[in-house]
């Protein structure tokens, strides 16, 4: 709990003092005022953010947390647990969404075991990828097991509060690491088959939403499971009865080891002054309980894009974010996010690149009724 | 008129037998089905407009093109007229929204002297562009001038149909010039100050939506010039009676070279099978009017983004095209089109680069219903 709370302990407002000046810059620029919307509000966050006022996103980092959930036994998933594990092999291996939008957009990936089911084949065999066998993990993964996957929150808490705090711990860890490596905004990520019925739950229990509200059909299950779904987040609700004023408590009781991990990374983050790109849904639920645990953080992340999740878009209205983008995905694994990197970094080159009035010798704005108008 | 017939007649409908086939490669990869939603449609409108089933969309260009209105006499825009021209030696210089975007997304930017009001000093001279004089135009220049400007709609057409006609062959010669060079993807551009007044006038005059419902401030004209722009448009429709079945009638009466220009580029594109990524309000003038002229454009185009310019909604539901982005833009110049780019090119990398469940061993989705559930 202490790496936490010294972590929180260093979050600070943002840069509001670089705010006029940016505008002020941003005004001069070739352009009718606030011509470019949007781009020029992430622009200004950024010189906020990260307190410099010709900020850079060269170094992208999107980190993706692979964990497993208790919860499936229920039927709540349209895929079998297995996948979790098999989903992290392609990301080693590269063939994931993650992997191909990532490159697209020249972020690196950090995917981590915070929590898989299985003990992962360090030798990466049978999934058709040479590297020679070995007793270490292997190299590209970055291991953090909690444990196996949580236990069915339809029964009783998903971890204990010391698997919470260790969860936080570790995604603050994982950002240190590559902090040191070069980092100037990251992107959050999961993988987890069961992970939207923990964050349905979350949701649930911080928002105060009806359930049916805030539930969706995850990677697709049909009308029986989906009223499955219902029926279990409730039953994890009434079981556990999660402190919505305790962010951890909620997380412990309704959680997930990967939602955990994204929580430190966001506390992370915002303690050393970078901007944060959310995914989705499991990245939503990730972010409400770090603003719970300190509100600061809210001014450090982005919303990348609005989930077809419905409880996506509570989340993102209690915090206050409004989505990048907005095109029906569903996938996670920080794919959205990636892409919201993209949008969000081409404001910032408009605040560094472009000309001014002044350098391109461009006439500014006239009082229009000074103009000489006909009858 | 016999180039803009042989144009028309090269475009065929898009490629929809290719739709299922892509749809099963879609459906293969590594992601719960349609979890990457409109990527993935992207994606398969590329392979259905290109014909292709392994797209690449490498040749980005956007063209943007630059004319002067007369009715601006009417005091309809924040800006003087000389902007245009400052502009223009604003995109050779690489200093402008554009070219900053462009270069981000990798994009060329072809800059088009269509009706420009004044003859573009060759030598670029003034600006701090310090380039050889010379009395050719500026290599980076292409001029295609039609006319110095056009004429003031308010009192009279705003050109002839030959001008019409010969404005529309001029952006199929730009485009065809370009494809010569190499071009996968085509964004249009505009740059003309006035012209947010003629797009509403051809807006109202196609859709027959109130001038009210269609104009907005443009560039930023207050309250006083605002009414004068709506009362200036209401004229020039009640003046010049344009036929909303006769596209070249409307262009001609109530239109702009670059709108001319880029119905021609949006004509050429679609008979090439090249995607189009429209920008927004000035574009969008353009392509109602060539979806007038050929429906099968339709299939062609991609809406980059939806304007602050509030017809420009209008005009998207009327063609029946969905922005891919919302990011409150209304600078022009082709900026909200290589974004979109940016997206769309996002899909085509899904579908060309992503693992397959087989090839990643990756397990399918289960019938939910055959899981042992709890009671």
């Amino acid at each position: 709990m202490e790496i936490i709370s010294k972590t929180i302990s260093n979050i600070t407002d943002i840069a509001h003092s670089l705010s006029e000046g940016t505008q002020e810059r941003l005004d001069s620029l070739t352009k009718p005022q606030g011509s470019l919307g949007r781009l020029e509000e992430f622009a200004k966050q950024i010189v906020e953010i990260t307190g410099n006022e010709n900020p850079q996103l060269k170094n992208k980092v999107v980190i993706t947390m692979a964990s497993d959930h208790g919860v499936v036994k229920e039927g709540v998933s349209a895929f079998p647990q297995e996948v979790t594990a098999q989903m992290v092999y392609n990301f080693i291996r590269g063939g994931a969404g993650i992997n191909v939008l990532a490159r697209y957009v020249g972020a690196r990936v950090v995917v981590v075991d915070i929590g898989v089911a299985c003990e992962l084949d360090p030798s990466f065999k049978g999934i058709g990828w040479s590297i020679p066998a070995g007793l270490e993990p292997h190299p590209k993964l970055v291991t953090k097991k909690i444990n196996y996957g949580t236990k069915n929150m339809a029964e009783g808490p998903a971890m204990t509060r010391q698997e919470a705090i260790r969860s936080i711990e570790a995604g603050i860890e994982v950002f240190e690491n590559e902090y040191q490596k070069g980092l100037h905004i990251v992107g959050t990520g999961d993988m987890g088959i069961g992970n939207t019925t923990a964050s349905s739950a979350i949701a649930a229990s911080i928002t105060g939403y009806s359930v049916k509200d805030l539930t969706g059909r995850g990677t697709g299950v049909n009308d029986k499971a989906f009223a499955k779904k219902i029926k279990t987040i409730k039953r994890a609700l009434e079981i556990n009865k999660p402190d919505p004023k305790d962010a951890l408590d909620v997380l412990s009781k309704v959680g997930g080891f990967e939602i955990g991990g994204l929580m430190g990374v966001i506390l992370a983050a915002a303690s050393k002054k970078v901007p944060i790109v959310l995914d989705g849904f499991i990245s939503g639920a990730a972010a409400i309980l770090a603003f719970k645990l300190e509100p600061k953080v809210k001014e450090y992340m982005f919303a990348a894009h609005c989930s077809v999740e419905k409880g996506h878009r509570v989340i993102l209205d209690y915090i206050g974010l409004k989505p990048v983008l907005d095109l029906n995905l569903r996938l996670g694994e920080g794919t959205g996010a990636v892409l919201g990197m993209l949008i969000i970094e081409s404001g910032v080159k408009i605040l560094a690149e472009m000309a001014t009035f002044k350098s391109a010798s461009v006439s500014e704005k006239i009082d229009i009724q000074r103009e000489t108008v006909k009858p």
